[in-house]
């Protein structure tokens, strides 16, 4: 296999991802559209606009040729925006080598479709979906460039690939599980930034630790529930992709989701809240999602639903938790289908 | 059904529990051996030993007499220590009606058999221990009292029992779950405080939040591993008792577990860190039992046995850290066999 590696592109995450395939002595190209920024990594080691104050690796070679970084490449990992992912792939499917296995580091689904984005990409580079990669878990990319401890996990349908690109990415501080469930860690990667927003949103009404561990715990229930009906294994909901990412994204008052919550606990309206916050709050168009998904299964999502009320029909956030807590008695557990725990234990 | 409750004994929890019932209009009776914590309870409404400041419900009668709390109750709770279990219970024994059902609220083991409390409970009072309900989840005792929005699990192998405890304890502010996983719930409890110290570690080495989510994501998946192999739902660790309870408690200064790992992980020795702390941390000696049960039933438990090295034989928690990042690479999830599933999807 040859030990060249493409990324596209060089945001903050994609960075930090191709930093660590270079400390792996890997042959990494990046692929930006921006000439400045080609010439501050290749020249300064540096990628300021997405990660002001830190070294780079010497050994990452940017490009502003896509053609010339995918050439040749073992693996191609995309780090786009989800809303850039569609067009992103459309140029790669041009150049892409017939044997690179693809790997995608995207949270979120397409904004009118709702597909995921191994769907997204499966579409314009003509691959089977199972066949690609997702790397997810909880990652701050600052953290991952500073070498602190971190794990994440990979998973594709084709373990092959999951098991290509774990041995890509490991060593002594990024350690990298593998899993079988894409579905599932691609929609718990995404879901999760609406429950960090009702964990924000707990915060700004004053409630306390016990609010946002429920807000946690039962949203979590909420999202492995839609997601086992959505193909993915109820599991995988507690793993890096699930669990590990929810707790850095709702506790972390560095969070978008998290502080568009706690504005919107406070009592701001939306349109402030999302002017303050000047750039695209995930969490919020994923409510939508997560609302129309629960339509089209039938599945009960008490919290996405109420988190919408709040969001798109002016609902107060404290009727929207008196509601919440006023709900029938349940059960912790929503009993799920045979099938599905045979499909994922066989 | 009379309503008539018992609540054993006056600690923090006990008492804000008692509370919730007495807010429900119960007719709550709560043991104390203490003459002046009866009379304060009595005449002051407040506990101020355990809740100081705190205002508690006029309608909780305390009385040092068990027979009297516990004659003619529907249910009896119990909130006492785990080291006092046994012996409450051996009291309780004496008095307690045929037909009471009972509920316990204590996290951990018994100390040198390493028994779960519905274990102890049903020895030392004759039932059969899937007759007992448990109760648990994240909850501060303080903000019970103040009427912050609280959700806890209530777990029986007696599906009316567990029904109608969740029916004394729901209310406006207090939600309620049932779950048939008793083993799991319990486990739950007491294994998660081994990861809130292990969390503290990691502070503690000045590591960022990925390695923190890390801890908690691959603890959660250890303590599930081997409550599945003691009879436990692997699905109730992603729950409330598991968790909710764990994020509560492993990102809390408060949690004594927490400090006592992030002491560790300064470098303090140890029984520096015990004297220091001047009460028992539940995670030290649940790490001892993890320990043990990793042993015992030949399941890996990595974080489990660094942790362990580190308490009691002096390992650097740095170089355990560094043995858990250079483990061989692994799955996410451990295949669990289908019987597991059966046994909770039927």
């Amino acid at each position: 296999m040859s030990d060249k590696v493409a990324v596209l592109v060089a945001g903050s995450w994609g960075t930090a991802l191709a930093n660590v395939l270079a400390a792996n002595e890997l042959d990494v190209h990046i692929w930006s559209r921006s000439p400045e920024q080609v010439l501050e990594i290749n020249e300064q080691h540096t990628n300021s606009r997405y990660l002001p104050g830190m070294a780079l690796s010497s050994h990452l070679k940017a490009t502003a040729d896509m053609k010339e970084a995918v050439t040749g490449a073992a693996a191609v990992l995309i780090a786009a925006p989800s809303s850039a992912m569609r067009e992103v792939c459309r140029q790669l499917k041009t150049c892409i080598e017939e044997d690179s296995i693809v790997i995608h580091a995207t949270k979120g689904f397409e904004t009118e479709s709702l597909k995921r984005m191994s769907t997204v990409i499966s579409e314009e580079i003509s691959r089977n979906e199972s066949s690609i990669v997702v790397l997810s878990g909880p990652s701050h990319a600052e953290e991952v460039i500073r070498q602190c401890p971190t794990t994440v996990v990979v998973a594709s349908g084709d373990q092959k690939a999951a098991e290509t690109a774990q041995d890509l990415f490991m060593n002594a501080y990024f350690r990298v599980y593998t899993n079988r469930d894409m579905i599932g860690v691609e929609l718990a990667g995404a879901l999760k930034n609406i429950i960090a927003l009702g964990a924000g949103m707990s915060d700004g009404l004053g409630f306390g630790d016990n609010a946002k561990a429920a807000l946690l715990t039962r949203g979590l229930a909420e999202i492995s529930r839609i997601g086992v009906e959505m193909g993915a294994n109820p599991l995988t909901f507690a793993g890096l992709a699930g669990v590990g990412d929810l707790v850095v994204t709702a506790t972390s008052k560095h969070s978008r989701n998290w502080r568009a919550g706690f504005m919107l606990g406070e009592g701001k309206p939306l349109d402030e809240v999302l002017s303050s916050m000047g750039m695209v709050v995930e969490g919020i168009r994923t409510t939508k999602a997560a609302y129309a998904f629960s339509e089209k299964f039938g599945v009960q999502m008490p919290i996405a639903n109420q988190l919408y009320h709040v969001l798109f029909e002016q609902r107060d956030p404290r009727n929207a938790v008196e509601a919440l807590m006023g709900r029938n008695p349940k059960t912790e557990m929503e009993t799920m289908p045979l099938q599905t725990w045979e499909q994922w234990h066989t």
